[in-house]
């Protein structure tokens, strides 16, 4: 096994144990970048000089005095809305030329402070606004898209070109990527882990979290992550706690909510076979499962939309009046169509929330999880602008990669994508397991059980395109 | 002194002891209420006869078991956008014709249960939608207006036809009123007094608060009103506290913020000099007086009204559809225009709403009051449209009436008017204490510590028009 192919707890233990050197690490990382970076385009830049200096004192630094913790000494990639000081964010966006950002978003502070090294920055669907990331190509077959926004850094961690990644998820945008590429995405409770220093999408509705190649990961990274900051109006004053599930729990006792509704409504048969066989597994672990009527299921994408684009549109407004060219044509339709919205209808959409998140408060009194497909179907083909269904309905297949991620967004809730298996194709199925709100150590629970009983595997590395 | 001169604590008192019965107390209010609403046109409706059962089955109660509470036994009005089971919430508008309430609103229920007796419905302008309340007369000069929305509420109080009321504040609704008429008025913080049952303005804005004839009066129904309820999202999940101020208190180490800019311009000479003197009286009580910047004062207009416009319009979007006629005209125009606010500037004064409400937060690290004019002119004569100023300018009566209230409604801080004075024409002053989030105790505290050395006096009755 290659170094680059561990993932985080396996690293942090290899090095904590000094069997693995973080030159080595990053060596071995920057080398599976050259290999396969050319296909699948995951970052829009790579600092690979700092990477090794950065690697070269965390060396320094464990043999003296040990590690900091999990993270030091780990190279990871952060999404390019991400600020990491001195370096441009370019939001993969011509609006973006000559950027360079001042400071470090409180995030990358954080990672720095806890010791892990910065690769480079990964390609998003331009300022976060799409669900394909056009410029990268998904880890399993090069004619497919990555999902997006975040789908650089998502094929940068199932690809082994990063240990691990941070996303931003808006509608989905961790969690659709994830679910596409086959590894672990979590979007956190919203105001857990702060955002300032990060391009806003939408602001009631972004939330950062990490992308890594196991639960155990995810639950580190966030750990490192979570916390207050006054930077971030949305941050919520919450004291971070533990989120790293034991080893080997079973879920005797856990009550796992399974949606009679919408969930399974035009998902694709291998992801809704994947996903019913997870459930199983879940009841074999001890788990309790329970048949649950998902609220307000309607107004899902109104509400959604309804929110998202008029916020971005108010976060655009001066530089889609100054250079509206400098945009790409789906995103700036988007924004512009974003300025015509009636404040009327957004307060509606504020409202419907509202009265969405109590009634899946409600929901969760019933419930610890809910589980669910990820996402309808596994990456569609680059330029396909449509799935069609069985029953002879299309759908767009932005609004298909929304569906299922949008409910979390909206009302705020913790939500996680583990791989569940490959279809027919040979491409990822994410399975989805959402909790109440600051029940991450919960969800993270749910999420690693299922990872050790799924056929998928944990710690998986992609061919990385047609490798 | 008869029976509906006094204050709720003094005729609580005079309850507990046997020294008068519910039903002379009703009594002497509703032989008020003859001989003064004729004059100043505070009440909807009066609910005479089961007032008067009411106040029977009070004295029965009291007579056998003591009184419930400070509330038992009181006779008090709902401004008529509260809810109260079998009656009509008419808004004061024709658009609620034939309307009938199926339950009681939360704030109803909670006066009912602490034993408060209902008179009636007061007088708001239209779906508390304006500063004047056209139908009801000042209680001090029936030329001049009574301000609003809650105009019924503070001229019943200050004429001593209610020993209290409830308002409502969306931008002033409860302190311009209760400014104008010499009573007291409290906007509590956002959030600690349910709105279930009570016709919404502005969701974001609205407030249900006390109107009495002392500050002591208001902690004491603060009480009976405060606390979580599952109907209204906003609601806090705070248990109160006890609001009453002690006897005779002091003001030593208190920080009272007076600030520089901001709440003095533009502002009477008569109202300035009231509030001046009331600074130095605070000194004098101990408190320790801090000159302080007010933040982002530019922006206040903009956001409140770029919040409640918009907001109300979507609240009125159904009748403003159907039956746009029954408005006056004043509110349909204000409804018609805020269905044409973009969402863009809506989440811009969303924005801003949260950036100030943050620096509040920051003013409030350095002091723990901020006291200034509640209104910046006493009451106008009724149709007069502008205020002019000494530097030539005018100003909207309007606008300048929601000027210095609307910080606390966009902040959600709460906020107290207390009478400072008459001016030269006989007309009452009111001076506003401001204080941070919850902190209800140490604004009342303020509030009637200030009370007892004003010159204005406690538990003043109004002539009640040209009585």
């Amino acid at each position: 096994m290659e170094p680059y192919e561990l993932t985080v707890s396996a690293a942090a233990e290899a090095l904590r144990a000094r069997d693995l050197s973080p030159v080595d690490l990053v060596d071995s990382v920057l080398l599976r970048i050259e290999r396969v970076e050319p296909r699948t385009g995951a970052y829009v830049a790579v600092v690979s000089e700092s990477v090794r200096r950065e690697a070269e004192e965390a060396e320094r630094e464990i043999a003296a005095t040990g590690p900091r913790g999990p993270l030091h000494g780990i190279p990871m990639a952060l999404k390019d809305v991400i600020d990491a000081e001195g370096l441009p964010t370019s939001a993969s966006s011509r609006v973006r030329d000559g950027h360079r950002a001042s400071a470090n978003s409180t995030v990358a502070a954080r990672l720095s402070r806890a010791g892990a090294i910065l690769l480079g920055k990964t390609h998003t669907h331009e300022f976060a606004y799409g669900l394909t990331t056009p410029q990268t190509h998904n880890a399993w077959d090069e004619r497919r898209v990555a999902g997006g926004s975040s789908g650089g850094s998502a094929v940068a961690v199932a690809t082994g070109t990063a240990v691990f990644a941070l996303g931003t998820d808006t509608g989905g945008s961790i969690r659709v990527p994830a679910a596409l590429n086959g590894v672990v995405g979590l979007k956190p409770t919203y105001g857990l882990v702060p955002r300032t220093g990060v391009t806003s999408l939408s602001w009631s509705l972004d939330h950062v979290g990490p992308v890594t190649r196991s639960v155990q990961d995810a639950a580190l990274v966030l750990e490192a992550l979570a916390g207050p900051d006054p930077g971030d109006p949305a941050s919520l004053p919450v004291v971070p706690g533990r989120y790293a599930p034991g080893a080997g729990e079973d879920l005797v006792g856990m009550r796992v909510g399974v949606p009679r509704n919408y969930y399974f409504d035009h998902v694709a048969p291998d992801v809704e076979e994947a996903v019913r066989d997870g459930i199983a597994a879940l009841r074999d672990l001890g788990a309790q499962i329970v048949d649950v009527e998902v609220p307000m299921t309607r107004h899902v994408q109104a509400v959604q939309w309804g929110l998202m684009v008029p916020e971005a549109s108010a976060a655009h407004a001066q530089t889609l009046r100054t250079t509206p060219e400098l945009y790409g044509s789906d995103v700036r339709a988007l924004l512009e169509a974003g300025e015509l919205v009636l404040a009327g209808d957004y307060v509606r959409a504020q409202r419907a929330r509202t009265l969405m998140r109590d009634r899946w408060l409600e929901l969760f009194t019933h419930v610890d999880i809910i589980v669910a497909p990820s996402v309808p179907a596994p990456a569609a083909t680059a330029g396909q602008d449509g799935l069609r269904w069985p029953d002879g309905s299309t759908e767009a297949v932005s609004d298909a990669y929304v569906r299922l991620s949008a409910p979390a967004n909206i009302t705020g809730f913790p939500a996680l994508t583990v791989p569940a298996g490959l279809d027919r194709e040979g491409l990822p199925i994410g399975m989805q397991f959402m909790g109440r709100p600051l029940d991450e150590a919960g969800v993270l629970r749910a999420g690693a059980a299922f990872e050790r009983v799924t056929p998928f595997g944990l710690g998986r590395i992609a061919p990385g395109a047609a490798a």
